[in-house]
Parts: structure tokens; C-alpha cells; sequence
């Protein structure tokens, strides 16, 4: 911690401030500049920063450790590879996770795991307890869309993904998925993190709507001082003040939270955009940034989902856009997983 | 719903978006401008806007209806009166609820109890399960500390507050609280607003820290949908560019407010500050806005608080912010609770 | 500057740091501390901070001189009173700016600069020059509109205020008025910053829709490294991602501000928030939380105004307002100017 | 305008909306819903929409027109192609501006037009006049180093762009300039787009700040009805609360505005993130989202530029970049202009 001193401060203030620190366990030393004094306070004493703020003579102070560890690309240099049955995910691989918003029924999901499959994607995605902002919404089909999901994605040789929403689900829920999803609204719902956390299973961490990216790795951190190691973050998009787009999506996060992190960040245009046309342009922009994977929402018929069809992608379009990433992936240096 | 043409629209698009509409339960009327042609969509029938955006020839979707009903100023005209024990909130009144950051122990919570009722606090508050930031913070005393809480607040005839973070705590701590606080992070932590509204008991409902007002009212009518009408809003600062403060108190938010709601709502100045010296300003700039009450932080000895220490009044700054309030409300027509 | 070293930092590296700073001009001291290392590089020097933190080895680099020198409260312990002619603001006093938005004709400025003087405004405004954000819509009357502006703060004996927009329109300006207006939209128009600090004149600086508070103070020091300390600031409302109010009145920059510099900050409730029945809430919101004033729109005919009538006050509503004020000024120890 | 009609409204209130709407010029339809009765006022009359909100029994108000007419994707359907000098910008070209922040000397500004004309950039850009946050910083060589500018295009066959930033600059700077460039905080100063629109001359034209995608249309619409047609939109990134990167670079902006209007739209990477090592990453996330080029900030000794050295890339790496882009190209179905 630095504590940087008013300009025109005494000798009692500045003893005082001192005095204060080393009560604290805190080691201090001082250096003296033309315009300011500052002391550096150093030891394993932890103190709300506010409260030295308060102290008399005293202009600012800075914290200097970072408040994660376990996700900082300081403790761990090389690259997080998550296992998610056989995909892997980060380093140069491209990971590809598609499927519906809600699973609506078996047939449904078989149809679009199908697609999805041959396409290319190595996960399947699929919601079963869905958050909706009207209580008056479609709100999933619960444990019966897990099983429809499970099939799916054992028929067809992909792991599966789903949201989880209340930490009393998790014990359930870890019987049918490979991934837990934790939701945009719930990346501080810090009970349901340390329950999931405490599975050791992976989880794809979704950034909140106005979480900083420091934020997110303390959340992070949750589900690792909890018990697993597996995290996939995903940027969704940000609020903002524009609301021409729903929401912002940070694409600049994606190389900032690489040189912060070893864990593997993917992006998620579908949520980011709500609408279809441009879904396909920002899966473009988040590989080309170097995200490690996309999660993308794609329907047999859009038209007719109970949940978020304007942005989901017809199989034919999600087909092109494989393509598309194939052909960028080269320029990155990586390859589909 | 209404649907606004694009400019050069032809009759077979213009038919085929009347007919989608059509189709899906509307009643469709034509409005044609001197520059705009629009449809007007009327009838209990309810499409993903979006949906309706894709349609070719559409130049841009307003909706008409509010998504809450219940918490609505249009249901219900005259402001609605929240009890909780024999204390009163809403209307004329001014309402202070006041208290620890976090329970920490017996003596602690009977000295603050004491302090606050002597200088005109009617509701006590004490957190026992703290939403942390860090994994590595303190949690709070859980059940221990409402009983601490509950005990404070009949020895000095106040009813208590206290937040819940886990659907699964609702009916333990419901035997000891007279109202329930749900934080700004989990505002839409939906599994947990239905479990709590269930109840029919009082909620304080906190704003997230980047919710829209109308997120608010929809978390609002989450409660309300789920079995109680009794409904406190609560301002707490907002996520914005600027960190010279820690958030921005929005107090535009409250005149507007209670144009949309019949709900009353206060504001807490301690969490949206973060610091003493900023608390009292705000207090008062919270009351001449026309707030219903508000939520302090007051600790005996804020230097040794387990949390938020910095942002918790002295018991004498609380009396002498007491006085100003005082002074206050009748220039807003009001007066203390 | 405080410079955070790596964890994992070589001797080579750190040396290489080190000399890098030396040879910049700096003094550097070392801080070693358990998890982190620190350099202290005090000295007259500049660099740009981004140069260091691309230095192999480096974690962060932490600036510790505030960019502004002229408006820091360090600089200058007390409030800095600006005098317009006879008008004196800040300290204890309260002094309220009002009149239309724009001048529109010889009688509304006279009829508007009566009402407004026998309700208690001290200081007379009026547009001449408006930027609009439609190349269509209204853009002022000009000179024509100083000269009525000048005959009714003479006949009524106000000082008058007005925005300028144009660099080389301050010399003609500068014959008729009392105080410029700089606009929030130029508030980084550093050209126009210049030519009128030149002036020498008082100024009335109103804060950028989305400057940081230092940002701000950084435009008042361009006006004062010019040639005037005579600077008033005048938050304004920013914008963020909450669209049901127009801005979002920042109340809580009001006392941060005052902690920052030694210049006097008022409010404008009128442009915040766009509709007239809540610019008396957020009044009294701005008074309360200890503003030295406000400046107001009031219309005699508001509803034929050419622009921003619905933000403007009937006179009678001005005069209440007032009323309240004054009644609210000797709970925050201040008195009307 | 749509007008939409509280639900409990009598008729005298309704009879008295229509009639206001009518004297003002408008023709009225109504539409009455089960929830919602709405009024539809249409006609060539312009009112200012927050009147109309304000009348007694209105529920909420709807323009429907766009505030901007010549930039409009509407008025015209296919992409304008922007000619600067020989270079076009806009449909399927990629067109790469390159140069430093500031033109510093004759010998710096030639040897880097060389480097990045090899490297395959088409137009040359220099800062003579630099609108700096802080007074005391470097604020350009002014015309002589217009001067150079001019003098390192003619020689390595490039067109030059440069920004203004004084409305009395224009007729000097249009003798030396092929397109004049308005920075993101004089985006709105609103004296300067008139004049610069005057010269009928290329303009490009970036994003201010806080500036919402409409907002930047309407000044759009400012140079285009001042008498130029040439005008190309450049996305530099936004403020939001997110501090780890400088601004937030919104790539979701670039889709969605070629939507809305014929303009080509390009993207500064170099600005947006302030940091070298973010540049590439975010120029090809650019590319891959469909923007029509790049401005990009290149120095031959970024460690010894007067401004902005840290996000300026070394002649090495933009031919990299130049690389990059040339293979990603052709997945977006375009080529390098």
C-alpha cells in the first residue's frame, strides 16, 4: 500500500500516520519527491484502505496487491487448459459451444444437436432453469430438459452445458451435466459460486453486466478458493450508455483479461447483440481478438423458440459462420478444436 | 405495439407484416403520415419484439404496454404504506433505519440499537450473511448474529432488518426478522425474490448496481407476484465512468420513482459513498428529493468494524444528521416517522 | 510515480528499470515488501506513464501528482469567492443564476428579468449563441440577443451570463457580458478555454455529459493557466446507461469536488433533468448537499418557448422555489446571496 | 409521434390532448387497445415531444421520425464511396490511414510516410494542432508542420488528413489538406462541423467519447447540410465504467451503424486501447466486423514521440498487421484499397 501525503503536512500528522500504520503490522518507508512524500506500507496486514484515507494529512492512498491470486497470470504464467470430457479449451484451440437458449422439448434438441455437430461445435448448449427478467416468462423445463440434453449430447458425442441458478440444484444438476454455466446476473451470487465450486467440475463463467474485469476475476476466485481449477471465463457484453445495441460487447477485454489471467476466455455474441444479423460479425471480431471460443445460440426454427429466437441462428447460417472461423483461424495462429 | 414502415416499403411487405401480426392475435391499425406509415398492434397477445423488428420492411418496434403491473402507479394511484411491526413507511413520513454494517456481537449490536433509538432511528439493521467481494473476507455471523439483531431490537422496541443471500436461509431467518433485505447484487437473483416474496413478509429491495429503473420495478413485481405486497425500493448508487466517487447516488431516481410506482423508496447514502464525510450531504440531498426514508450505517467504533467501517457515522454525527433531518422535512412537507 | 514490479522479477530486469528511470530524470527508491516490489521515481521529470508500464518486469505504475495545480485545494487551503459585479459566489452563500434558455425578444428577456429578480435570482442568464444538436432547429438570436440581455440586467440590476460557442466571438461577447457560459459540449474545447481565460473574466464552466471530476478540473486549469481565477463549476447532469430520466444528476460530485479544488460548484437542475416538475427536487437535492447555487431556466410562457420549455419554471414556480430554498439554507449554515 | 393515453383517462382530458395536437398542426388517429389507447399525431409540424408528455393524461410519447435525414440509410440505399484524392473509401475496400500522433519534424514525418506506404497504407495522417487534456502538454507544430505533412504525401503518393480544431484554422488548413479530420471531443462543437462542412471537402469524422450511434449521425448530418457529401464515420472507442482498458472499443458500433446509415465507417484502434500491444489484436476485430479501414498510429521511435508514443506501433509491426489484414480480407469478402 502507498499512502501519499498532503503537500503542506506536519511533523504530529505525518508520526501520527505512521504510528498508525506500524499498529497495523504494516513495515513503512518513506520517499521523499519534490512535490510529494509517500510512504510505502508493506507486510501480510490487511486494513479497508478507506480507513487510511481518513486519516488526517493524507492526499490518497493505493493499493498494490492484487485482491485475486489463485486466477492471476502472476502465480500461474502458462495458459489454463480446461478439460471438458475430451474438448479442450484455450491455448491455440478454438472452441465452439452451440445450442438452443431453453431446451423446449427431446425433439428439439436432438434436431439442433445434430446440426450443430456436423457443423463443427464440440459442446452443446441448451438452458433447463432459465432467469428471465418477467416473472410472467417461460422458465425452463427444469431436470426433464437435463435429460433431453444429456441424450442429446451423448448421441451425439458432445459434452453438455447448462445454467445453474439456485446452489439447492447443484447436486442434481452435476448428474447429468460436464459444464456448469453461471449466468451474467449471478456472477456475484457468491453461494451459488461456492457451491459449484466445491463440484470441482468446470464451469463457464459469465461476465456481469457491470462487472468490471476485476470484478469478474474475484468471482473467479470464488470458484477456485472453492474447489476447482476448470474456469472458462465468456464476455457477453457490457452496459453501456448506447442502447442501438442491447448491449456493448467488450471485445477489448478478451487480450486485456489474457495478460491478467492463465484461464481461457470465450465470447458470446448471441447475448451480446439480440439479433441475428449481427451475431455473425461479432463471432468474427471476438476470434479475431483471440478469444479461445465462442458460445453460440442457434434453432431448428427460430421463429417458434419460447426464448430468445430473434438472435438464435438458423443451422445454415451457424454452418457459414464455421466456415468463416475456419478460414480466420489461420490469421490467429490457431485451429478448431 | 407499434410497428413503424420503412419509407419505401411496398404493398406485398406492408401485407406480409399486417398478416404476421394478424396471425399472431393482433388487431391491426394503419396510421399513414406525411413521412411515416405505422401499424398500430393492439390485443393480449404477446411476441418477442424483436421477432417483429426482423420482419422486412420494419423500420423500428416501440412498445406500449409496461412490463410490471403490479408495482405500477397506473394499478394502484395512492401511495402505497408499507408496515413493518408498528413503524410505518411511505406517504408523508420519514423513515431512518439505522445500524451496524455487520452484527459482530452481542454488546456490539445492544450499544448501536441503543444509540440509534435514542437518536430517532425506528427500524434496526445488521447484516449476518455478507455478500463479499473477496472469497477471503469476513461472511458475517449467520444465525447467531439474528439472534444478537432480533434481541437489540425488542430491547429497544425496534423492528429488524437484516439481508438474505440463499433461497434456502428464507424460512430460518423469517422466525427471527420483520423484514427481508435483498442487496444490490442479487436484485435479480430471481430464485431468491420468489422464495422471499413467498413469505408475504416487508422487503427492502435494493437497486443493482446497473439496473435500469424499470429492472427495478420488474424485480419489484417479482415479489409482489410471488405473495407480497409489502414493498420498500431502495437507492444505493449506480455504476458509472466516474471512480472519484465510489458510485453515483442517482437521486434524479427518486422524484421518478414515484411517478412510476405506487412503492415507497429511500435511499442509502452509506453504501453509495463508501466514506463518512460524504454520508451526511447525501442524507440530506436524499430528503429534499422527496425520499421516504433512509438506511445508515452506525457503528460505535467504525475504526474497529469487521466492515465498511470507514462509511459508518459516529453515534454523534448520526444525532446531529438526526437534527438536520429534522430541520429538513417540514421544508418538504414531511416529517419523521 | 510508484512503479509495481513483477513478482518474478530478475536483477537484470529490475536494473534495467531502474536505469531506464534515472536516465529520465528521476530519483528512484526501492520498496521491498513481501509479495510486492516497489520503485518510488520522484523528480521533476515527465514521461508518459504508458512508457513505463511497457518496461519488461513491470506490473503497474501508479501516478501520484494530480494533473491540476491552479484549482487544487492543496495549492489553495480557502474557498476561492469569484466576484460578478457585484455578485459575490461561494462560501456561505447561496447565489441563484436564472432566466430563459434562450433570449427570444426584447419583452420576454424584460418581462423574465423582472419576475425572476423579485423572486431572488441575483445573476441574469440567457442563450444567445445555442448549440443544438439538429442542424434544423433554433440556433439564437445573436449580438441582437446580448444587447436585450445587457438592457435587462441593467434595468433590473443583475450581472448577466451567457454561453459562448465560438472563438472569435469572445471579444464582441466580452463587451456585453458580465460572466461566460462555457457548455457542457465544450468543455474540452481547449481553444475556447484559452481565448477566454485570456479575458481575464469570471467564468462559468459547466461539466462535460461525460467528464470524470479531474478531467473537469483539468478544463478549469486550462482557463486559469490562461489568465482568470475567477472560475465557477456547474455540474449538470452525465450520462449513463439509466435512460428514464434525461441525465443523471451527479449530487454526489457536489462535496467530492469541494474536497478537490477551492472553487465554487453550483448545480443546474433544469438541463439534468429536462422536465420541469422535477427540477425543484433536484433544487433542493443540489442545495442540500451543499452547492453555493444554482441556475435555473424560468420562462414566462414556457409553453411558446423556441427551446426547452418543458424544462422551464413558470415564474410562480420560481418563486416557491425560492421560498424553499431559503428556508432550506440554514440547515446547511449558508445564507442567499 | 405516437402518443400513448394513461388507462384511466376521461374524456374531457383526451378531447383536450387532441386538441392540442391539432391547433399544433397535426393530424390525429386514434387506436384503442384492451390495455392501451394510443393516439397516432402525424403531419410536417415539429413540437418539442417533452410538451406533449407533459399534458395531463399522457402516458409516454414516441417520436417516430429520424433526426437525421441526409445520412440515412433510407434516403439512400447503397453505400456511398468517399474519394480522397485517388484513394476511395467505403463498399468492398479496406482503406489503411497510418502516420504518427503528431508531426514532429520534416525528417520524422517523411521517413514514417515512407515505412507505412511500403507497408500498403493509402492515406497519410499527422496531428499539427493536438487538443490535449492538459494545458502544459504539447499542443503541435501548427502550420508548419502542415506544412511537412504535405510535403511527405506528395512525395510517397499519398492523400493527407489532419485534425482541426478551430473554426478559423479551416481556409488556411483546406490549402494543405485532401480531407480534414474532427476529433471525438469537438464532435459536437457544433461552430467547427459548419465551417468544415462549408469547404465541401472529405471529412473524417469521429465518434465522440459518450456519444450515443445517433448522436454521431446528427453530426453527420451537420457537415452534410453545411455543403459536403464526403463523410467518413470512424468508431475510436467510448467511456464506461470499465478502467483496465482506456475506452471501450465498440465493435458492435460498426454493423449496426452500416444499417443505419450510407456512410462507410472505419475504426481506430490505436486511440480506443492506448497501449501498443492491443492495437493489432483490435484492428483485425475491426476488420473481421466489416469496418471499411483502420487509422492506425505508427512512429519510427514510438520511445521518443512527443505524444501518445505507447500506442504508436513500430514500422515492423504494422507491416505485420498489414499482413494480417490482407490475409483476413478476403474472409470478409473485401480488399486492401
Amino acid at each position: 500500500m502507498i499512502i501519499v501525503l498532503q503537500k503542506n503536512i506536519g511533523d504530529t500528522q505525518r508520526e501520527a500516520i505512521r504510528s498508525f500504520l506500524v499498529k497495523k503490522g504494516y513495515t513503512v518507508k518513506e520517499i521523499i519527491g519534490q512535490e510529494e512524500t509517500v510512504f510505502g506500507a508493506v507486510g501480510q496486514s490487511t486494513v479497508d484502505i478507506r480507513e487510511v484515507e481518513m486519516l488526517e494529512g493524507v492526499a490518497s492512498v493505493v493499493p498494490i496487491s492484487k485482491p485475486y491470486k489463485l486466477a492471476s497470470r502472476e502465480l500461474k504464467k502458462e495458459d489454463t487448459i480446461v478439460s471438458v470430457g475430451k474438448v479442450k479449451i484455450g491455448g491455440n484451440r478454438i472452441a465452439i459451444f452451440a445450442g438452443p437458449c431453453a431446451v423446449e422439448s427431446r425433439e428439439q434438441i436432438m434436431s439442433i444437436a445434430e446440426s450443430v455437430r456436423e457443423a463443427g461445435a464440440v459442446i452443446l448448449r441448451g438452458g433447463a432453469f432459465k432467469p428471465r427478467t418477467s416473472p410472467y416468462a417461460f422458465q425452463g423445463l427444469g431436470e426433464e430438459g437435463l435429460q433431453y440434453l444429456k441424450e442429446a449430447g451423448e448421441k451425439f458425442g458432445m459434452p453438455i452445458i447448462s445454467e445453474v441458478v439456485n446452489p439447492s440444484d447443484v447436486p442434481m444438476m452435476a448428474k447429468y451435466l460436464d459444464m456448469f454455466q453461471i449466468g451474467a446476473r449471478n456472477m456475484q451470487n457468491f453461494e451459488l459460486l461456492k457451491v459449484v465450486g466445491k463440484t470441482g467440475m468446470p464451469v463457464l463463467l459469465k461476465r456481469g453486466l457491470c462487472a468490471t474485469i476485476e470484478e469478474w476475476l474475484m468471482a473467479a476466485e470464488y470458484l477456485m478458493s472453492s474447489g476447482t481449477d476448470q474456469v472458462v471465463l465468456c464476455e457477453r457484453g457490457i452496459r453501456t450508455y448506447e442502447r442501438a445495441t442491447r448491449n456493448t460487447l467488450d471485445i477489448s477485454a478478451i487480450p486485456m483479461v489474457q495478460k491478467m489471467t492463465h484461464l481461457p476466455v470465450i465470447g458470446d455474441p448471441s447475448h451480446a447483440t439480440g439479433v441475428r444479423d449481427m451475431v455473425s460479425p461479432m463471432s468474427l471480431a471476438l476470434v479475431a481478438s483471440g478469444a479461445s471460443g465462442l458460445i453460440v445460440e442457434v434453432h431448428n426454427h427460430p421463429e417458434k423458440a419460447f426464448s430468445d429466437g430473434p438472435q438464435s441462428l438458423y443451422p445454415s447460417q451457424f454452418e457459414k459462420l464455421m466456415r468463416d472461423i475456419q478460414a480466420l483461424s489461420s490469421v490467429v495462429g490457431k485451429s478448431l478444436e
